[in-house]
């Protein structure tokens, strides 16, 4: 199902990797930060302004888009790439960790999660087959298994159970994966549910085999999934807590099923960043050298250069975006607080290093003045600024791998971002 | 004080004017509509997004820029262009209409209009002279005089009174912004007050001759405002209510005062839109051919081309954007809600016929996904339609007036704009 992906490394300085991932939307240069659109959306940012910051690569909820507006209205609109209007790649999680972070009264049983939706209350169940099912209609360039998020703290046999779970999941998701990837020219033929039409009473409700009062195990012909990107990739995830050995065997058992690539989850959970990074350090020379190392919901602009030095090319957090609409600003002098009175009369740019649109045009005081005004100019402002800080970032990180000098870079920037807020 | 404004008629068609409006930051095609900027910012529209969708000129507020953030502040800034990021022309009201739409225990005598703040409670007066000093210190293109804004419904002595009043504060208006014309040199060369310096409490306070509990009559020497847009107009307002023959009686007044150009208040506030068209019909002849007339908070795309139709060059209003932000969207095929079930699966375009960054970029699906998600984007691509739609609709009547074509136009926006909603 996936004959365009492709990985290749350019560029090394120690464990750290300057590559290259060819996806059905385009390449992205590594190592890459994927800004978040949770539903449908980077908020505040139009995909024109995403290109602009220098996003190669976005990534989508699963969760969040299954519920809303739908998995099978998204496929009928042609996917979620034309949906939303970008066209470049997207990756999309599996919903689980929505699930467990949003979903009420959630169970876990081997079947998958059951939950209610934090948007009406309706029950659900997210299988492996369903998350993999929602994916391939919205059809993301990556796609990720569905893996059990387990709450911390967890006893190590708890971690254990949920680490054995979590590889039986990932062998369902593939198959259910290779098994489409088998069928794809049937099912890419049409469906008769899949009408086209004005009339929302057209849109096919909710899969009920990922859901409903009456969960069906597997999907039903009747089920079968719209193919809406033929180029879809799946990648497998590591689980193990912070224990090496228990990191070690879900390396095993997840590679053993065999993925387009490996994603680390279940790190920036509430760990010290020092447990974050040592797994890290352990998990990933353990991964395909010839395949892309993605470490999932990952993080402030340190964590990503120690994570790059240990050999991760992919990455994604709501940081940059959430704490742009909280007036939380990254700049190359530091965090600072926008609405912090220092900024009222400071003519200054944001950033003085930045070339973003927001610095080119405004001043911190006009920046402060809209975000005290609560003006929707301040979430689109910072958002602009703060995503062009990350993505610049990634392209320093990138330019220093290939000069030798990352060591360097992650010196400067922990000097930056290791001091209390610049404002502070 | 306004050597750089000036207003030339290019064609007729009827009582249509096709003008070219000179300001110390550009010139305007006219008829023009002015995009709202309440509080410094079009409401989820960036500067650079403003000019793609067509606007030459920007209206500010002045009541929200006098209390949040200060005259003072954006004046030791630069002026509001600067504040703002937005170098093209912009006219400013007086802050009068808010002062009694949002201010609490407003009170008016003949000093002017006391009230209380709906940000903080704290009492403020605004006079002629305050409000005259506010504008020259924000430096719009365009200023307004103070005039009363009469409830409704009014006797006709009140509105005769009103009317006469507006009259005494328009020369207030007028000889205080001559005053300051004449002392420029020295107004512009610096004030003490105002040092440049990144702490706040160098921001000078509000003007106490302005408000505050102990109000002074006139400006005192330390009040000088600083002019930091030599180029200002300054429009007088005629006010009058719906009787024609205090609208002339006013037309008289304000015209022997003298000013750069003249604007049509106190109408769009509830009386019929036929009552409203009458009273514009009257009054605008007596306006001078020769200067831009403006009819103030107007209006819907009909309201404008019967405004046009009768010798109206200058529109302001909040519709297209607050509309926006509400999910009404202007089309060629007349309004609709975009919340509504009907466009959940509709992968058209918002209007076949529009070119902007929305309609190239996004489906009705899509847009309503936004708006029910509560997404921010929603406002910002809503907003940057609606703002396409009255500014590519100027530009038709520009086009009309030049052809002979407006009756034409008129009739069939008529057709569009006087159904139902569309969608409805």
């Amino acid at each position: 199902m996936s004959p365009t992906f492709s990985f290749r490394v350019l560029h090394t300085d120690g464990a750290a990797r300057r590559g290259e991932m060819t996806t059905a939307h385009g390449v992205v240069q590594t190592p890459a930060f994927m800004p978040v659109g949770t539903r449908g959306a980077v908020k505040g940012v139009t995909p024109r302004d995403l290109r602009e910051s220098g996003a190669e690569i976005i990534l989508g909820n699963t969760y969040h888009l299954w519920l809303r507006p739908g998995d099978g209205l998204i496929a009928q609109l042609g996917g979620l790439h034309r949906f939303m209007g970008w066209d470049g790649p997207i990756l999309t999680d599996s919903g689980g960790f929505q699930a467990f972070s949003l979903g009420a009264k959630r169970v876990i049983t081997e079947a998958g999660i059951r939950f209610r939706s934090h948007l009406d209350g309706s029950e659900h169940l997210l299988t492996p087959e369903g998350a993999t099912d929602i994916q391939v209609q919205l059809g993301p360039d990556i796609a990720m298994v569905l893996d059990e998020c387990l709450a911390q703290p967890a006893t190590a046999a708890a971690v254990r159970e949920s680490t054995e779970r979590s590889a039986r999941w990932a062998r369902r998701c593939r198959d259910r994966f290779l098994q489409l990837a088998e069928t794809e020219s049937v099912a890419a033929s049409g469906d008769s549910r899949f009408g086209r039409g004005t009339d929302e009473a057209r849109v096919p409700p909710l899969d009920r085999a990922r859901g409903g009062p009456e969960p069906v195990e597997g999907p039903s012909p009747a089920s079968r999934p719209r193919v809406t990107n033929p180029g879809q990739a799946q990648f497998g995830i590591i689980q193990g807590g912070t224990a090496p050995e228990l990191r070690t065997l879900s390396v095993e058992r997840t590679i053993a099923i065999g993925f387009e690539a490996y994603a680390i989850g279940g790190l920036s959970v509430g760990e010290p960043a020092d447990t974050m990074y040592s797994i890290v350090g352990h998990t990933a020379p353990q991964l395909p050298a010839d395949r892309p190392r993605y470490l999932m919901g990952v993080g402030t602009p340190l964590d990503i250069l120690e994570a790059v030095s240990r050999g991760i090319d992919l990455f994604d957090c709501v940081m940059p975006t959430r704490n742009a609409r909280n007036g939380q600003l990254f700049t190359s002098e530091g965090r600072l607080t926008i609405k912090n009175a220092r900024y009222a009369a400071d003519e200054g740019p944001l950033d003085a290093a930045c070339g973003c649109y927001t610095c080119r045009t405004h001043s911190r005081a006009y920046l402060r003045h809209l975000f005290v005004s609560g003006e929707i100019g301040a979430a689109v402002l910072n958002t602009l600024h703060n995503l062009r800080f990350y993505l610049d970032t990634m392209a320093r990180v990138r330019q220093a791998i290939v000069f030798g000098t990352l060591e360097t870079l992650r010196q400067s920037l922990q000097a930056i971002f290791s001091r209390p807020l610049s404002d502070s």
